[in-house]
């Protein structure tokens, strides 16, 4: 990237204070920023940082007035937010994207391959997979018999698709993530046990991206299924039969046991637990590190292993941390009554 | 697949009350069974479905008796779970299985391989390495030098063996599953810390099932060892010198610390952490998130972090939610006591 | 490994008392030693097995003096515990290891490789990628574009990096972990999230160890920084723009939300949970599951979910535990103020 800072205001249609011909290179946070980068100002509380970053050019709002001399250049827009993230996208979009196929690629002969994919070497297309157009496929991914893959999908280095799953379009899954192996089915026979054969497949929606060194297993029958919009972070556990909700949002190792359903536009911590064949419903709000063992109502707002109302949870973690003195106070209050009573 | 119900029937040893000759494609749930399925009836709960499932046919008990008209038709049997589970084998056995070496791999030429194996384009076996019959080895497995693979085992695609560690026969080891790695063994030495070298190895019985993503570490010295019929979820995460006895079964996204020893027939939930140099008994059962610190008697039922009796957890976890309260109340005695005391 | 007890005193600076030819081929622990073994005697607790032990040689130090007959040749140093240590380093250097460009690798015209190297097949190294002297790149590990990769680091199997990361010298990153995956950042947009580009990376210093299956996610500008000698266990999880601070270490299945800073010469166990924003200070020891919301000050100790002196977590615990029997007392409190109220 190097562009005027007249050329970044034109894009974002902002207006130029200061030097419209500083050359911009990079994007930076403002605490981080030197020269040749480009930063903005959202939060009122890092103004203080306008006037000592070493940016070279600032996207703020039409209603920033700098109340001491300001070193760089300033492009003024209606929402600073938004045209930094616009700003990003359009960094991100001009980085050269690979399209292709690369030799050492393994694609069998009856797989259905897309317009304008990006197949990287050592990758595997099994018998029958479909991959649709401008799927971008990295080295050492693996895509299993009978898989299908959507328009758009980015699937990362090393991903592994086993047989039969399917993924919708504009998905990006990320490196190692593994999707489709075997729910953890047992049945007791007498002390040892008998794998249950897991025949299901897994079901991911459009526009799902999910985080590095994930698992998904297959269902035992039917489909784990994702579903449009989700959003899972890296090392997720998702047992077999789990169904996910549109817009659902999940933070890092968090696991959900099997056949559990999560409802819609929920916003999960990181490292909670759920328990089997549970219902969580929509709009749920969950803190990191809860257990969640019984079914949960829609708008809820739940923490704590197992997890209680999060107003509850505070009040009652604050007296844990007092619990000695709880308890020296009971003690104390038996010696006066046992007093009292003699007396 | 593409059977008559009758000839389902026959395989089963059941016996047929509808039409004979209708075609099934596949097995499902009962809740969600369509045309071409068939499913089962075990548990009682279920029955409703019976009469308004899609499926093409049901496996049913001797003495189910219908209290309104079915459309499917009937299979019945001794045991209709035991019948189905069958029934999902055959059906997993039918799935055509891969053979053969396939071109991109690579095998050094001191390594030995078994009869009949599978090894996918991209697998890597070092020298020395040993490949039992029936072995089948996906795609980007890496098998490091002087390992022992026994007959019949299924490494998914990249699973990675460091060097020297053993796998015994019959095990399913899933996608991305890494043994063998360095042991966390560090000294200090002043500010920093010395490496100490992991020069064991991992020994994993017959009979094992690992899930996805798990890591099993190599021993300091000796060996961290796996016995016969343990199964391990995904992201399961064992130490170095940790032994894991007979059968024992431990859900997803647990850790357990180096030189932990745990029994036989032990079900440990998921997300649940083990501290170091304990020892856990036969027959013992953990709650999912516990947190395992001090060693553990046979039969044992714990719950919680740390880990207490499970059924004092259950009390204490009501109580906790309403710590405030019981607060309140203290002190509430305590001003009725004081008023007491001053009249 | 087959050298004798002799030589291996001579390596060490030690003296022999005993058989000085007898055969020494591999290491091991005391309580498992066999015949063709040495093994140290450090810890005194450990002094019964010298008598029962069938190692061939155990190492002591000078001031052991046997009160039955020892079948084992001694040999006798200032401080066995590090003499050992010297002895696995020894053992572990004489282990053969892989040098040169193996087939089936795929190596981008513009990259820069260093001297005697070692690239396994299947490694895919990207355009402008910079691969140091003696570095060791086992199969199936992706190198991005522009990565750096510094002097004497080893990437084990399947390591991936995604483009732009720097990785310092003499680092070892063991099989399946990811560098540089995007940060989980989205930004609300109606009903659904918009992905925010991740265009930073992910910057680690000298001597980091980070173990299998770990995941660390590029920063959204700037970096995500693991600084010197920072050691991190399996399964650890760090989120975009993270910073670790020198020779702090960081056990199994930890996870680091964004943006967060961790100081110098911290101790963290396993399975902790910390909050995105946060400082976290130098020294800080930090138990297994513990969920850290605040910042934490140098050399506090804490443990817990939320976190709290571990002092007062103890006490808080063992009182958790009988909490339902505090509630009954407090309940006969009432009924005894109430009669004493009445009479």
């Amino acid at each position: 990237m190097k562009v005027t800072a007249q050329k970044i205001a034109d894009l974002l249609g902002g207006t130029v204070e200061g030097n419209p011909d500083v050359m911009i290179t990079h994007l930076a946070k403002i605490e981080e920023a030197g020269e040749g980068a480009i930063t903005f100002l959202a939060n009122p509380r890092y103004t203080h940082h306008v006037y000592t970053t070493g940016a070279s050019a600032i996207v703020v709002g039409q209603s920033f007035e700098p109340d001491h001399p300001v070193k760089a250049t300033l492009i003024r827009v209606d929402d600073p937010y938004r045209a930094f993230s616009e700003l990003l996208e359009y960094y991100n979009e001009s980085i050269p994207k690979k399209t292709g196929i690369e030799p050492h690629s393994f694609i069998h002969p009856s797989a259905k391959i897309g317009k304008n994919v990006y197949i990287g070497a050592f990758a595997y297309i099994d018998e029958k997979a479909v991959i649709g157009d401008n799927v971008k496929i990295f080295p050492h991914v693996y895509v299993g018999a009978d898989v299908q893959v959507g328009e758009g999908t980015i699937l990362y280095p090393g991903v592994k698709v086993y047989h039969d799953c399917r993924i919708g379009r504009n998905c990006i899954i990320h490196a190692g993530t593994v999707i489709g192996s075997d729910g953890f089915g047992f049945a007791p026979n007498g002390s040892d046990y008998k794998k249950i054969p897991q025949i299901g497949n897994v079901v991911i929606g459009d526009n799902v991206e999910i985080g590095a060194n994930s698992t998904i297993d297959r269902a035992t029958m039917g489909s784990t299924i994702i579903r449009d919009g989700v959003k899972l972070d890296n090392q997720l556990q998702v047992a077999h039969n789990v169904e996910i909700g549109e817009n659902t949002v999940i933070a890092a190792q968090t696991g959900i046991s099997g056949s559990t359903k999560i409802g819609r536009n929920c916003q999960i911590g990181g490292q909670v637990g759920m328990t089997g064949h549970i219902r969580v419903g929509n709009n749920v709000r969950i803190g990191a590190q809860s257990g969640i063992i019984n079914d949960v109502e829609d708008n809820k707002v739940l923490i704590g292993s197992p997890a209680i109302d999060a107003v509850n949870f505070r009040k009652s973690s604050v007296l844990f941390k007092n619990l000695a003195e709880l308890y020296d106070e009971i003690k104390e209050l038996k010696r006066q009554i046992s007093k009292g009573n003699k007396s």
